[in-house]
């Protein structure tokens, strides 16, 4: 193989994260334009090859090659557009094939962008939809994705004696975190007894462990030329994909991500980096627990023993290794065609010191953990300056 | 660009098409484990690099990541899998993104499989899914596929002179054909008058006219060292994508296929070849104007005069060019995620010999155009010895 290229973001856009009013070609035209006025030193439509569109659910945006309506706002026919889709990493794997086709050769620059509108519906057809992320034989038994968290949180509390508590500690930080975020869709604190308290779903799993149903779009340019572009591109270090089978009920661990594990270990593999080289990292906490379980398998913390971390204040903004600075999926929101990137997005920014109020100082690398459904799928990438 | 390696077709599977009694992961497994046991010299699931899912909806196949659900009928958890949407046109983009991977180095074998199961849902429900290939304005508006197609072979008929019997003409012949294809959806033929005398959908557009809803899984193993895999591959020559706007009413001329013509000249193109040099072809039915229309894209007739390659039996299977020697999507079937790859696969018989009762003799190149909705998306490929 020939890979000389390094792959760099060079501009972004990011919609608030909430209930939205604009429809999804109005969407995609902000996140596309937004992302191509974006670039400091201009770019033009036509040096654009690749538009891979990340969006998940077809009943949710009511559109099939979405790919191609989305190509009517970069104004540039020549491009090659598509959707991909893998529930909810669907982000962070538009993102790496995008990389592979830049490194490859096939691609000068590309746009990736994520986009979902998810509240518009009513809540049991969408609840009928988010059990999509399962394994068939889970879908066919009514097992919706926060009856399969709370199985996972259920042993993991009983295998390492993590409590209610713990969970909460995930919810509160995060809730916190997204008070300095302008894009997130809630700016609302909660205690650990609030979020003890708040209705159960799926025992242990209660309303304020849930990342909520979100609308939002993001955008990255990527190109193979980030210095044509910017002063101060932000590289793609390291990227990963890992898998587990679909269903939970298959796994030899169902309290460990393993395909999040095989994605960062390629991940620091290929950036040439330990796990403790990076100063902040964003994972994706669809549910509370699942932070937990991303600190293990990214190797924050030893298997059993994520939930310590927690505990002593390690993962907070001003921790030693702030983790969800966003909000997380949480607090920020989760429009799950649009997550990924917009995970991406915060790691950028972060690099680039351009984070605001969440700013973490001193950073060099930082990580994106991205999973579909309840870990099947796994994107796991390393930026750094 | 960096592009010495000339892919090949090395194996194959094909299900029936139309009302399938099983579900998507067993017709995924059937498509998985048939391509691979059809490999002549045998291949190592360890040797597929990449899994592409070609499936357009999530609310006919009711999954998300379905990508890597079919992963695990693979059994090589190195590969990488993810699902592909643009419409209709899925399968054909499915194939051109695994044939720019294997060119480019990112993956020496690909397995790129097309599935959808649409026939277990209402008509009520189906209906409101179908509409989704149209523009987002067409959709709200309530013009579904038959509607925008009924408007451009309306158009066409006043322009150029085309009548009923024409468009008939199409589907006569095609379904004439399925007698001879055992995965046809449908064996019975129809005459010019039944086909006149069928069902009014949108005029010009009757029943008969339209192809139908169908279950169906495909998949070709593509290879960067055929030879190594077989004595006898079917080579990607050329092959294209093209895309024009999504809606028909934006576009200056409706009755002309702008996307194919741009996808087939690209095709031809990297193919180094004409196309009267074509002996065969697959062109996407999916109602029988639109047949008309391929011919004049692809250039088999001069614009406004493809209809006459009907009237004077031309496009016949014992005809001077065969188009739709399988039935076509009208006759053969069309379940969207796995047509693409299924009328790829019927030229590729046809290049081979093995086409049985339908092949076509002395063919040297075949061609394939598979588009998405009215005709924004399009990706030609002819293949060849």
């Amino acid at each position: 193989m020939w890979k000389t290229i390094t792959v760099g973001i060079v501009a972004y856009s990011h919609s608030k994260y909430g209930r939205l009013a604009e429809d999804i070609p109005t969407l995609l035209e902000s996140a596309i334009e937004g992302a191509i006025s974006n670039a400091e030193g201009g770019i033009d439509s036509t040096d654009i090859d690749l538009l891979i569109v990340s969006n998940v659910d077809n009943q949710f945006s009511n559109q099939h090659q979405i790919g191609t309506v989305a190509l009517r706002y970069l104004h540039n026919p020549q491009a090659e557009a598509f959707r991909i889709e893998v529930a909810c990493a669907s982000g962070g794997m538009a993102t790496y094939l995008a990389k592979q086709m830049i490194e490859s050769g096939s691609a000068r620059n590309a746009l990736v962008v994520g986009v979902e509108k998810m509240t518009h519906l009513s809540t049991g057809v969408t609840t009928s939809i988010l059990i999509r992320g399962g394994a068939p034989e889970e879908i066919k038994y009514g097992a919706t994705q926060p009856a399969a968290y709370g199985f996972m949180s259920q042993l993991y509390m009983q295998k390492y004696g993590a409590t209610e508590d713990d969970y909460a500690l995930a919810a509160v930080k995060n809730h916190k975190n997204a008070m300095k975020n302008p894009w997130a869709q809630f700016h609302k604190e909660f205690t650990v007894e609030a979020v003890k308290n708040s209705t159960m779903i799926a025992s242990p799993i209660r309303l304020l462990h849930c990342s909520p149903i979100s609308d939002g779009a993001t955008a990255i340019l990527l190109s193979g030329e980030p210095k044509k572009y910017t002063d101060t591109p932000v590289y793609i270090k390291g990227m990963g994909i890992g898998y587990d089978t679909m269903g939970v009920f298959e796994r030899e661990d169902p309290t460990f991500m393993l395909a999040t594990k095989i994605a960062s270990d390629k991940a620091y593999k290929s950036a040439k980096i330990e796990p403790k080289q990076v100063q902040v990292a964003e994972v994706h906490d669809a549910f509370s627990p699942a932070e937990i379980f991303a600190y293990e398998a990214i190797g924050l913390a030893k298997k059993g023993e994520g939930y310590k971390l927690l505990r002593e204040g390690r993962t907070m903004a001003d921790g030693e290794i702030p983790v969800n600075v966003s909000g997380g999926l949480k607090a920020k929101g989760h429009p799950i065609g649009a997550t990924g990137i917009g995970m991406i997005i915060e790691i950028y920014l972060q690099l680039l010191g351009q984070a605001g109020e969440r700013q973490v100082r001193g950073v060099e690398y930082g990580l994106v953990e991205n999973h579909g459904g309840t870990g099947a799928t796994s994107v796991v990438t390393v930026l750094g300056r």
